[in-house]
């Protein structure tokens, strides 16, 4: 590999895949992405992002309608889809795997990697939390308005040079990214505030402030919290005492804000309830752990989302 | 009281108050209505009811603005209003209740009566629930398609010749009537359908066929079921060992059929969740009862219905 510029294909180019992958190509990388929706414009004329930290034009290598097409091998190759159980990633992404590909997520919930790391046992795998407010406006055209930090593991634990490289092309880029040894522990904590305030938005129809200004709501949210950190410390990961709190303090301090997954409810898109809530819920019938508000949430989550007429 | 023809005064005007009213006019019974919406045409034409046990139409000795405006003693006050904290009915009513009124309430929920109790203290009470699928479809017009039978007793306990002279008129009327003397525990069976379907079908914008088809769902209803049960028992109502199996069974059975408080809900009304949900959670308090789906449900039923702009 060519650490300078590494050969990505981008697969899942949405808002948060365009952003990361578009400052990986400002930083020298040779970026090509796999785009359905936005195909047409993206090839034609890239992908325009309007950031608040410099506006710029991402224009891709090559823009491909699968990952077949790709005719080179990518050091890495970067999933950015939703994580949703009708999307089969192994067979989406297996026609650009070649042996020295490291596999990128960048996806939200937890235990997303496995059937990744088992349908690719010898490939790398680097999983990666995004924390940054990105929308796609429309095809091609992608607003940044929040944050944008990344934290990045090889999964399930350790570093690697390769890792190193992409931390690097990512700091090259200004883009504020921390390797950590625990990745999956990172994925916990950003589920204590996830599984709550994303499920209760949507049944809700509700922003972070509707919901935290609700005192049985708020009431909801941290016993949907403190179920989460339950389920995760029976997994081996003991979070700190402090983290509801500070989660609570924060979305309170915090202006009101809509969630992802409400924003995909609104627009009639599949939402992410199992990697975020399904897989919590699974878990802790794997160590008989009894989350009773989890199951409540997740099985009106379920009815409401399974009733949704798709475009 | 002249025990063939009451005089009977409607507080509620609605599909279940014109319908049952309309029913003991028929037998006799001289009946005003006090109605703010439909005044016009109920004073007009009086009220048209489409009826699966015979279409007839309902037409008031006098349709009154508020109670106040009555003029005589009834014999029999029914108050047919929606159960909301919003609505104070010992205000609405006191103005037509004298010493020897009965006050008959015809309401949804658990707990309903104390205020009424307290406020009248020397006044009869008798507390009815209604099994009844009627709805007002515009102005002066009621459609009555299922069911319509009445249970009815004394509160808290108990039975006397009025509530017998009012079965009696029913009964000459035609309608299923039966009289209880418990009518607490006849609500508590009742709530035990009640809570988990009126409130799923609300969040999940589902009917009936929907709730039980989605196994997921279904067993969120039955675990309401049973922590319902366990805050009756609590309270003194021990319910059948097979209640719960019996109120699934017949759902699963039964057409779809969209509850109440999901039509209320679409057409922007308030949602009964308090006399429904609210004052369960509130009792299994009171006992020390832990009811966490009950908790998360309606938790997300107050932020839903706090957040709707109200016509």
């Amino acid at each position: 590999m060519n650490k300078d510029n590494p050969k990505i294909l981008l697969v899942g180019a949405g808002a948060v895949g365009t952003y990361f992958c578009g400052r990986l190509a400002q930083a020298g990388a040779k970026v090509s992405a796999v785009s359905r929706s936005d195909y047409d414009v993206a090839k034609d004329a890239g992908y325009d992002i309007k950031s608040i930290d410099g506006d710029f034009i991402f224009k891709p290598e090559n823009v491909l309608r699968s990952s077949d097409e790709y005719a080179d091998k990518p050091d890495y190759l970067v999933v950015a889809m939703k994580s949703l159980p009708e999307l089969n990633i192994p067979e989406i992404i297996k026609g650009a795997v070649s042996p020295e590909t490291s596999i990128v997520l960048i996806q939200n919930g937890i235990y997303i990697e496995k059937d990744i790391a088992s349908a690719f046992p010898d490939n790398e795998l680097i999983s990666a939390v995004a924390f940054i407010g990105v929308t796609r406006i429309r095809p091609g055209f992608v607003e940044h308005k929040g944050a944008g930090r990344l934290e990045m593991g090889i999964y399930p634990k350790g570093k690697s040079d390769k890792l190193r490289a992409l931390n690097e092309l990512f700091e090259k880029a200004k883009v504020n990214c921390e390797i950590v040894d625990d990745i999956e522990e990172i994925r916990w904590r950003k589920e204590v505030w996830n599984v709550p305030f994303n499920s209760i938005s949507v049944l809700g129809r509700a922003d972070t402030k509707m919901i935290v200004s609700n005192p049985v709501t708020l009431e909801l949210a941290r016993n949907m919290m403190t179920e989460v950190c339950a389920v995760a410390e029976a997994n081996g990961h003991k979070l700190s005492d402090s983290i509801i709190d500070d989660n609570i303090n924060y979305t309170i301090e915090y202006p009101a804000y809509k969630t992802s997954m409400l924003v995909d409810f609104e627009n009639g898109r599949p939402i992410e309830k199992e990697s975020i809530l399904g897989h919590v819920i699974k878990a802790a019938e794997d160590k008989n752990i009894s989350v009773p508000h989890l199951e409540s949430v997740y099985a009106l989550l379920n009815l409401l989302d399974n009733k949704i007429v798709r475009p």
